[in-house]
């Protein structure tokens, strides 16, 4: 590992971490034809530690001098350690009070949706769900709640953005994701591999989740959208099953994560009775 | 309705929204012996008016003069409409770009806790939840997932504090809260109510939730801890049962109100099952 100080923001050493106060510009910057197309910023040691032991390389690491936190652990020796003050880390970010330590990883090219099905049984299909914190929550519930793979179609924001990252606290490295490049059409893949297609919608005339019968290793694709707008006609209509969570109160709907968990643990509990 | 125009920062009339950048100070003024224990606030169009009709009366609106969005609908005789323009609202909140009209409700007291418990059948008691997003995802949860009041120990936030107001989506307002003075010796109220006094905890001896029984009118109440430290072990040590949610990939945690929402869910079933 070589450590190097940066004094100047416009050093080319930290070009990967300049303006990560502007979301749209980071995600823009991200995208397949943007200049950091093939990395990834993580924050945090927690998470930086679990990119690296789910086999993410880490390219460099942004650290305040003043940090009297420990490195976060398992670093690669190819890593670069970039030293900045608080002046300049502000310089370089926009934001101020940057205590965490962010770490710029490689980012591996997407599996082939195909391929990753051959081995999933339980997947989860987004639909627009564009904001990057209800992503990672979707991940988090994805990951503890049975899900084998996350399926994302064309408008879904990206698992590996820094936020949704951190608030799947490091789970979107603990479970695979593809983009389907053509949506509800994508759809068919999950039907050619021979995935059960359920929609999740807050319609009436849908099946009570708990009331879904599913056997212990048939294949079934979860398909949610965001929260207020929900799934698209084209969607349900593609869709196998639509079900529903039942809710009290008139509530109309519950977070996007929320209701994932919710109904990935019913499903998994329909496997088991 | 009077509508006032507000020019000075200072003047007394909007005093009850001075530093809404401050989240301790907020939370702080808004305690029992604060200067605004008698108020709470809340913030849109949506949320407000989930307020008014559920029987809270406003004191006062806040609005930018610039604003184009029509006032909330409901607002009584006696509120009165504040305005000012941005340079005025930004010094009076600490906030830029407030977009949405913020309302002073006046707070009336809680309920007491045995009364409460008379009418209700599914209960949350939260233990050290001191996050107000969290605690407005649970109110949330709570709401749409058949809790019928929620029980709070002295360490958990206030519900009421703009944050968890916004987040809950205004549900806040549909499901009564109390708090418990004393915890975990407070459980004991619940117990001479007939609740059986539910833990929810990672712990591998605690069972699944999916194999909790339970009859179709049984008093029940689940006792939720923060994530991160959760319940203590006195609470656990009341506790008559304990159990969890099943997770993958050793994941250690849910959110908090995930958790709770997925936990009512399954008590919701087992008692229709």
């Amino acid at each position: 590992m070589k450590t190097y100080t940066v004094e100047d923001p416009n050093d080319p050493l930290v070009a990967d971490y300049l303006r990560l106060d502007d979301h749209l510009l980071r995600q823009e910057r991200e995208l397949p034809d943007g200049d950091m197309a093939g990395f990834f910023l993580a924050e945090g040691n927690q998470v930086i530690e679990r990119g690296i032991s789910s086999g993410y390389v880490l390219s460099t690491l942004l650290i305040d001098t003043s940090s009297k936190k420990p490195l976060p652990k398992g670093l690669p020796q190819s890593a670069n350690i970039l030293l900045c003050n608080e002046i300049v880390l502000t310089a370089i970010s926009g934001r101020p009070y940057l205590r965490d330590p962010i770490g710029s990883f490689f980012r591996p090219p997407l599996p082939d949706a195909a391929a990753a099905l051959k081995t999933a049984k339980t997947v989860v299909v987004t639909e627009r769900v564009n904001n990057p914190t209800n992503m990672g929550a979707l991940f988090r519930n994805a990951c503890a709640l049975g899900s084998d793979l996350v399926c994302l179609d064309p408008s879904s924001c990206d698992p590996m953005y820094r936020r949704a990252v951190r608030v799947s606290m490091g789970q979107v490295f603990s479970i695979k994701h593809v983009r389907l490049p053509l949506f509800p059409e994508g759809l068919r893949v999950l039907k050619s591999a021979g995935f059960a297609l359920v929609a999740l919608t807050p319609g009436n005339h849908a099946r009570r989740v708990g009331d879904f019968c599913i056997g212990k290793d048939d294949p079934v694709a979860l398909i949610i959208g965001a929260e207020g707008p929900g799934l698209t006609e084209e969607t349900l209509q593609e869709s196998d099953y639509q079900i529903r969570i039942p809710m009290d109160r008139n509530v109309d709907s519950l977070n996007v994560g929320t209701a994932a968990a919710v109904a990935l643990y019913a499903i998994r509990e329909a496997r088991f009775s």
